[in-house]
């Protein structure tokens, strides 16, 4: 080492680490060399005019980084910039500027009473139902097809059945074609790959569904929010957004939004499909709740009003029947397909086609349409079951969405209640629920949390809402009490 | 429009396109608005001093770019940037650099004698023993949570299986982490979305398999190959490489390589350690095939000798047992693992529960083992007919690997064949094979093909290969009469 470091008595960084920063500079750009030794603490010490203990925490240091190491009898030397192993340094490799957000920690599951999940209740599976559907596809002369290497487009029988199906509502233009993906999540995260730019604005709904929300940022897009009202996206807002904005595309979640459960009417599909059109920006329809409509009237989707080609249907298996099994699809123009069906066999080849196999089956045989008329029943009787309990527990001033389907109710609790700080309060007394912490995009609502009720039976769904009832009215007259003016000092 | 177009008479642009373009851009800049009507054709030429075919020339081109639209008897309006109906213009949204390397056209598949997948023989299927498989499954206390939605780190009883088999193994080590993806296939995507950055080195063998080479490539990676030969990766050319190009990662298959069907020798592996270790990149092993291995000694995975925690190990189902259900697996460091989890998450929630269950059933009950021994004794036998045939068929000066396992052999055809050329000829008679340029990185080898004979009994094996010997024979002989000296004119 043939460079002395200079040291500033007067800095206020301490002597050693003026000494080790310079070391480590020289070490990392190369002008001292892996291999080389550096000089005893006592000489160097002597050189710079220093306490040899301050060289000593100085080479400490520098060990301590991985940038030399020390043998006994034979000085320090350096190794590089390095761990001694030479190992990856993984920690440097996977640093990243956004973390995706994350469950509550310590997690949800444990809750007595789970508000906290928006899927299907697994005490509602047909088991029976499901053995019998296997057994019917175990029995088929094609299994070995079924085992062996497929096509990136889908298991060709399903595939063909969804889209004929497609036809039929009149969800799929002459120009269409329908690819099965892993899920709806694995369709947004294909078109995203196939379309999303570094930089580029994505319109959705605030507050959206938290696994979007990761999967979007995660790629780079800007997040660009549309507030979501009783009536879903805002028609107006989004109007003016994709003028301004020129967003890359636009999801929307037609039918009982997650996590709001509202849902878009008629005349706010149109709106929003000319708007799109006016800007030439794609929709993407997410519609994963749109077959749980436990009232009301079933609404056209925003594909079947869009005569111009500009709207990718996302639909899915999951939400209407085994979540565990990853079947999903989108149907929309062909040049989209194709890359779709380039990303997808880039991704993973194929979704797996035992599961595409026993949901054709479960399809076919009337069993699924069967299971959905239960799913409807008990969804019905959920709904209604939390719509009750929260005029009876919660509460006064506070309010909640009227969906007529899905999985989720979005309850704002009046000021100042802040239902991410009650959260701990609520799972120490067994009931968990997601704050809209998780959901918002641009626009914060401490008061605003998601009831998801499809899981569970009306009675816990009940008492759920009793405990969540008792502790917000409690926080609430406590916040009320603090308001109160001091009484006089006497 | 009150705006008046400047014409240039002396310019080599033509007037018409002068006017053209000159509007084109003030509707684009909205300065002329949507709506807004033309002045007429004969109107502006009396402004502009111009022939009234000039300006109506200029109107059709503008028309044709969909900016204006002509009504009979109202003149021109202006409707913006896009076409008449506002509709998304996928063509344009979907622009790419580069195309992905697909099959050859017309497909491979209906050959009569297909070399070209690198996939299990289907009538090895044991059918029976996947039937008991799956009743087991069905007869499960736990089959409702293999319906309902799992964890994106995978269904726990399998990562617990899979991850104590790689303890035992000593392939995991105590910091190391295991999470199941779909296939291989998709445990590169994700590491790929993990540690990649737009412009990046990835070191990959150059033949490679097309999927990788794809997959890499549309992430924008900078693909740099190391060379092939007998015993895999050129380790010292890869220490090279390493060094100046500082890859972000290095992908090699240590075992029965695809598409060379190539194994690196225990000296290779532990040079290739020490040449990644040296440069701080990781290496991923992908080690798809190691488990059909027909002859010779197993050699320790790279994954093992890795003492320094920088090898992450994939492994899969889908060649021991059946391609068609998706699961495979990455053991690495937890830090990399935890991130692969979370864009795991994003890309599709978590790999299908069914096939997981299906698949840990299968390997626990022992019949994975038992399948397993039948493949061995069926690949050994069709890996011997192919190198046999080889030796019987081709035309002399033709050279071939001599793998010890796997499902592929590379074969060297002598100069100046063209196996691309030829592939066409050969399919006509019914064989069809894939040509080295669906593997190349930067290397061309017109004269090289991929044998996949896994999937065909020896009795085809051998007939496929007396059709392209004879195809290939022919052919060189009617090369080598083309450079015979022409006769004297007399």
């Amino acid at each position: 080492m043939d460079f002395k470091p200079a040291v500033a008595h007067d800095s206020e960084v301490p002597l050693y680490r003026q000494v080790a920063e310079q070391i480590a500079a020289r070490i990392r750009s190369g002008e001292v060399a892996r291999g080389e030794r550096l000089p005893a603490t006592r000489e160097l010490a002597g050189q710079l005019g220093l306490n040899r203990t301050t060289v000593s925490a100085a080479y400490e240091m520098l060990e301590a980084e991985g940038l030399i190491a020390g043998q006994v009898g034979r000085g320090s030397f350096v190794i590089g910039e390095r761990a001694p192993s030479g190992a990856v340094d993984w920690n440097a490799m996977l640093e990243r500027p956004e973390t995706p957000v994350a469950g509550p920690a310590g997690g949800l599951g444990k809750a007595g009473i789970s508000f906290a999940m928006s899927r299907p209740s697994r005490d509602l599976f047909p088991l029976d139902d499901v053995r019998a559907t296997c057994a019917a596809v175990l029995a088929r002369e094609d299994l070995a097809d079924i085992l062996q290497l497929g096509s990136p487009s889908g298991y060709e029988p399903l595939r063909r059945h969804l889209l004929d199906e497609a036809r039929r509502q009149d969800l799929a233009r002459p120009g269409d074609d329908l690819i099965i993906t892993n899920g709806c999540q694995q369709a947004l995260d294909l078109i995203g790959r196939v379309l999303l730019r570094p930089g580029d604005a994505v319109a959705v709904e605030d507050p959206v569904y938290t696994g979007l929300k990761n999967l979007l940022t995660g790629m780079g897009a800007r997040l660009v929010g549309v507030t979501v009202g009783a009536d879903g996206m805002d028609v107006s807002q989004l109007a003016r957004i994709l003028e301004r904005e020129r967003p890359r595309f636009l999801v929307v979640t037609s039918n009982f939004q997650n996590p709001t459960g509202t849902t878009v009417p008629l005349a706010g599909r149109i709106g929003l499909l000319e708007a799109a059109a006016a800007n030439g920006v794609p929709v993407l329809e997410n519609d994963t709740y749109g077959e749980l409509r436990y009232s009301g009237v079933p609404l056209p989707p925003i594909k079947q009003l869009d005569k111009q080609g500009g709207t990718v249907l996302l639909r899915s298996f999951s939400k209407v029947s085994f979540p565990g099994l990853r079947v999903g699809w989108a149907v929309g123009p062909k040049p989209l397909m194709d890359r779709l069906r380039q990303a997808k066999e880039a991704a993973d080849l194929h979704t797996d086609q035992l599961s595409q196999a026993v949901l054709l089956e479960f399809a076919q045989s009337g069993r699924l349409e069967a299971h959905r008329a239960r799913m409807l029943e008990a969804g019905r009787e959920r709904l209604a079951a939390t719509l009750e309990a929260c005029r009876q527990y919660l509460p006064p001033g506070t309010r909640w969405t009227q969906p007529e389907g899905g999985m989720n109710v979005w309850v704002r609790l009046p000021e100042p209640l802040d239902a991410g700080e009650l959260l701990s309060r609520a799972q120490k007394e067994g009931v968990a629920y997601l704050p809209a912490r998780y959901f918002a995009v641009s626009r914060q609502e401490p008061g605003a949390l998601r009831l998801s009720f499809a899981g569970l039976p009306p009675d816990q769904i009940r008492e759920g809402l009793a405990v969540l009832g008792r502790i917000f009215a409690g926080e609430l007259e406590a916040a009320s009490r603090s308001f109160e003016p001091a009484p006089a000092m006497v």
